[in-house]
This record gives structure tokens, C-alpha cells and sequence, in this order.
């Protein structure tokens, strides 16, 4: 499928996803075997070389062309002070992100990775979604068309990372529409508001998930209740399980939309690894339903593909050794 | 300093070793508040940014020139059946170091590492600890100081590894008896021994520390408990403590090790911090005695310095970001 049009395409394309290469990942388990260590004792970074390895259908993979993509997006609901940053600031951070300013420059570039900025109709917010659907459906085909058309064919794993003044109230509002439980419980400070900030997000998200839970499925939900760049990260993962392209998902925002998939689809995530748990309140509870465990737990919250980014050389330490290192027959070491 | 003869040099080196560079912290961590990200957005990069700023005495670092030091011994008490694997893949595995097949060796190349290999003394086993002194003081002396001399003094990150069957019992009772505690709480399966091979293991820990412990300080208890390839490291965490070079801790026995000088001198771990929490059994206790929160908790257990060489990558991404991000004024961004 070389572009969609419509929800209902996405839809689609999870539905008939390929899943990983049986034979690759055989094969990789049974290299891993023989490598010159006690076995284990590699611990994650022997199963995410034989996920890997399976996903791309190669037993002895190499990761050569990772790419990051940052999109940006404004969301209707900034306007009821749910930040600690004015809206202006997106437009500005896409800026720095052009300029090779911001902490996702720095860490593509340490990680080898490409990075791509899109930024999706930041003069005109999203609808503030405690009064209408945050988008309608052909602007948000045209933000799930944005994601999945960034994803390069070529790249060999992914990382999706976002910007929006605001985006955690999307997200934290998404994850309750999928999951239920307590408002409280999803709503966290983003970028540090106080006390009266965050009672007031918790206030946003229980009348907009009044107004939209249960309306339709996890793609619907994220039409109601996303934002652009959400949905551009949702339409950007789904089309790397199209293509068997590995993916490292990054903070709650990230997630969210991931959840939106897999909710959808069963299994839509299954190219997906945790980069990392961010301390934004609810990340943790959302990658326990996605059954994500993190590769990092560092505090970080910045949100930009930056926890992904940095677990990206974990990833790069598990494909090194599992297709570099010696077997033990050729090393000729005793008792492997 | 240029080198060591004895072990009362090492401590000696220790109690007069410089500290941080006051300056530089505190510029680095007036830098850290300006950069274009929420305050603390980063979690613990910001931490290792400043706190390497610090040791490096540059408010703007990179880390250029990380070197890796893998130590080899062979310990008297493997002879009593405490590994899994028989005594000879030692000298088989520095081979394999040599000849670049190891995980170390994939690890260093990724981290764009400098990786040495120092074999000690491989045909003579230590002596058993269960029956006399590890290392006579000659012995031991010549084991700090190919330690304390295989440090490049031009090195602005270290990791140092090791290979030695039998060596997770010589760090179990290095641990016990410098802190006490229950045998059991310190005896791991190491590369894998059964429950029978675990029993043993703890009755040999149990035999030493019985014989050798309060016999001393951290140094001496090392000289007793430890083997060549532990009392290398120490040499090398020592010098590097004395250079300020900043460290990475690896696993069970690379902490063992360290906590031998933490023991000897307060302070003496101030430029170390731990990149991992292996699987062994009493590696995340030894951590919470040096008050030291890991940086990966993957599950790894193989030794090499191969843990702490992951780490390296989340070091190199704190500096990336510190020193190369664009502060809130260049950027042009409202509300930092």
C-alpha cells in the first residue's frame, strides 16, 4: 500500500500487516546460542536481537538507517491554559528543531539516525475537544496520510516523536477513553504546571472523554480526541508494521497514539518496543496495558522522540553483538 | 602520580585525590537551566551532564576519548568446582578478546571505545582464599599497578571489565565481608552453577570470609578475597579517581572491586557512577550500599565491562544534549 486515504485505509492496512519472519527468527535464536557468552547472559539485548532480526527476516541483522521523525501539531484545548508554555511555543520549537537546536537534534545525530520535521497546520489548533470532535475526518486522514507518508521504505527501524503545546491533555485524554480508570490517574504536569494546572487538565479530559468515550473504535477515538501530530505518529507506526520496519516508542503522547492501534487492532504493535518510562504520570500504566516493558527508565519527559532516541543505541548494542560476536565453535571455546 | 609500587601507595593516592571542579559544576549547571527544554525534562541526563562537567573541570564537555579495560585472572578457588564453566575458557576468552569475537569487543567499537586486554598471570592461579591469602603483598601490588598503569591518561571516560572463572565467588566474598550480611544474600549463579554448584559456592564464600574477614581495611580484605583481574580494577578505578577521569561501574565484580576503595576511603567512588544492574544475585544490593542507582536494568550478567559499555551510549547522549543544545535566548523560544 503505498499511501492511504481515509481512516478506514489504515484500518485496513492493520488488519492485513504481515507479521515477522518465522524462519529469520529461528534462525537468530539459534545463532544466539552460540555466541561466546553463558546463555542469558545478554539478558533484553538477546530477545531484542531475535525480534529484530525477525521483523526485518534477516538472522544476522544490521541497523544502518534509522530515521526520526518529529511532527508537530496545535491542539484546541491550549486555549483553556492547560500548559505551563504559551501555544506559540510549538511553532518555535519546530523552529529550533530545523535550526539543529533541540535535544532530538543532538540525539539523532549521536544515534546516526535522520531526523524529519513536519509540522501540521500549526496556525490553525485542532477544535478544542471538550465542545466538537478535535478533528473531522479529512483533516484527519490528511494528518494519518502525513505520518504514514513521512516513514522512509528504507530506514531499518523508527522512532516517532512529537511536539504541541497542550499534547499531554490529548493524551492523557485518549488513554482514558481507551482504558477507563480514573481521570486522575492520566493526567500528569507536562512540561511543570502547578496545582491549579493540573486540576484543571483533569477537568478537560473528564469532559471531553464525557463527550467522546465509547464513540467508535481506537482509530475513531483518536479522531475525537487526538491531535495532528498524534495522529501523524499513529498513521507513522502503522505504516512501519506494514513494512516489517522495527519501532521504538517513546513517551505517554507517543504511546497514546500507539494505543489508539493496537485497541483498533490486536497485535498492531507487535513491531514495537518501549524506548523508555518517561516520568510523565501515566506512561507507566499505559505501557503495563500495552505489555511494553521499558528498556529506560531515566526521568526523562521531553517528549520529541528523545527517550526513543537514546534507547536507539540499545538496540544498536544488541544487533552488534548478536551479529558480530564469535560462536564458540569459532573461538574454539570449551562448554558452550 | 605516575604509578604504584605498593598497596599503601594506592591508599595513599586515595586520601589526597582531588575532587570535582566547583566552577565548572556550577557553570554547567547554570547551562543546564537555559537549554530549550522544561526544567528537568531530560531526568537524569541533565544529572550525568553536570556531574561530568564537573570531573572534567568544563562547563561544555564531549567525551572523545571513552577507553575500556578488560582485566583477566584465574582464581585458586575454581578449583573447587564454584563455576559452571572450567577454568580454561578464561585464557580462551582473552584469545577471543584479542581476536575481537567477544561482546566487549562489539560494544567498544560501538561506543567508539579504546579497548585494551590484560591477562594476569593466567598460569598461576591465585592462591584459595578458603585456605590462605588470595595474593601475597608482591602479588597483589604488581595487580594494582597494571591496573593503575593501564589507564590512558588521556582518557575522558573509563569502563573497566573482566574475565576470570570462579571470579563471582571471589566478588561474593569480597562483598561479605565488607558489609556484612547474610552468605546467601551474596552468592549468584554467576555464568549458570545449579543448585548444588550454588551451595558450594556459598559454603567456599562462607569458608573465606570466616578466615579473612576484619583481617584489615577494604584494601587488605582485597588482597585476601580478591584475585589479580578484582585488584586491577581497583588499580584502574583508583588512577582514574586521581585523574579525573569519570567511570562506569559494570557489574558484581566491577563494583566489588570499587566498593574495596569506597571502603578505604569515603569518597573514593565520587567520579564512578553504576551503568547497570546486573542479574546477580547481590549486584543491586552492593549498588544500594554505594549509593549508586543504575543506569540500565536489562538483565545482563556477563562481565566484560559489557553493561557499562552500553551506559557509555547514555553518558555520551547527556553530553550531546548539554553541550549542543540551543539555550532558550539563541532559540528565540518564549517562557524558559
Amino acid at each position: 500500500m503505498t499511501t492511504i486515504r481515509t481512516a478506514d485505509d489504515l484500518r485496513a492496512a492493520l488488519a492485513t500487516a504481515p507479521g515477522p519472519d518465522a524462519a529469520a527468527l529461528s534462525q537468530a535464536d539459534a545463532r544466539n546460542g552460540q555466541l561466546t557468552k553463558p546463555p542469558g547472559a545478554l539478558g533484553r539485548l538477546e530477545d531484542l536481537a531475535i525480534w529484530y532480526a525477525g521483523w526485518r527476516g534477516d538472522p544476522r541483522p544490521a541497523i544502518v538507517a534509522p530515521q526520526v521523525i518529529v511532527f508537530a501539531g496545535n491542539h484546541g484545548v491550549a486555549a483553556q491554559g492547560v500548559s505551563a508554555f504559551p501555544a506559540a511555543v510549538t511553532e518555535q520549537m519546530v523552529l529550533n528543531f530545523q535550526a539543529g537546536g533541540a535535544a532530538i537534534n543532538q540525539l539523532s545525530l549521536l544515534a546516526g539516525a535522520r531526523m524529519d520535521v513536519h509540522a501540521l497546520a500549526l496556525a490553525q489548533p485542532t477544535a478544542d475537544f471538550t465542545t466538537a470532535p478535535a478533528m473531522d475526518a479529512d483533516d484527519f486522514a490528511t494528518a494519518l496520510a502525513t505520518g504514514w507518508d513521512a516513514v522512509d521504505a528504507g530506514a531499518d527501524l523508527l522512532v516517532t516523536g512529537e511536539m504541541g503545546i497542550g499534547n499531554t491533555t490529548s493524551a492523557a485524554a485518549l488513554a482514558h477513553a481507551l482504558y477507563g480508570g480514573a481521570t486522575e490517574d492520566w493526567v500528569g504536569r507536562g512540561t511543570g504546571v502547578d496545582d491549579a494546572g493540573l486540576a484543571l487538565k483533569a477537568r478537560v479530559v473528564r469532559d471531553g472523554v464525557a463527550l467522546h468515550g465509547g464513540q467508535g473504535d481506537g482509530i475513531e477515538i483518536l479522531r475525537r480526541l487526538g491531535g495532528r501530530e498524534i495522529a501523524a505518529m499513529a498513521g507513522a507506526i502503522a505504516r512501519a508494521r506494514v513494512e516489517r520496519i522495527p519501532v521504538i516508542l517513546d513517551g505517554f503522547i507517543c504511546c497514546a497514539a500507539a494505543a489508539c492501534l493496537e485497541v483498533t487492532q490486536a497485535g498492531a504493535l507487535d513491531h514495537a518496543v518501549a524506548g523508555h518510562v518517561s516520568a510523565e504520570a501515566g506512561h507507566a500504566a499505559l505501557l503495563d496495558l500495552l505489555g511494553k516493558a521499558p528498556l529506560l527508565a531515566l526521568g526523562m519527559r521531553l517528549g520529541e522522540g528523545s527517550g526513543a532516541a537514546v534507547a536507539i543505541h540499545l538496540l544498536k548494542a544488541a544487533i552488534a553483538c548478536h551479529s558480530g560476536m564469535a560462536t564458540f565453535a569459532e573461538a574454539g571455546i570449551s562448554g558452550g
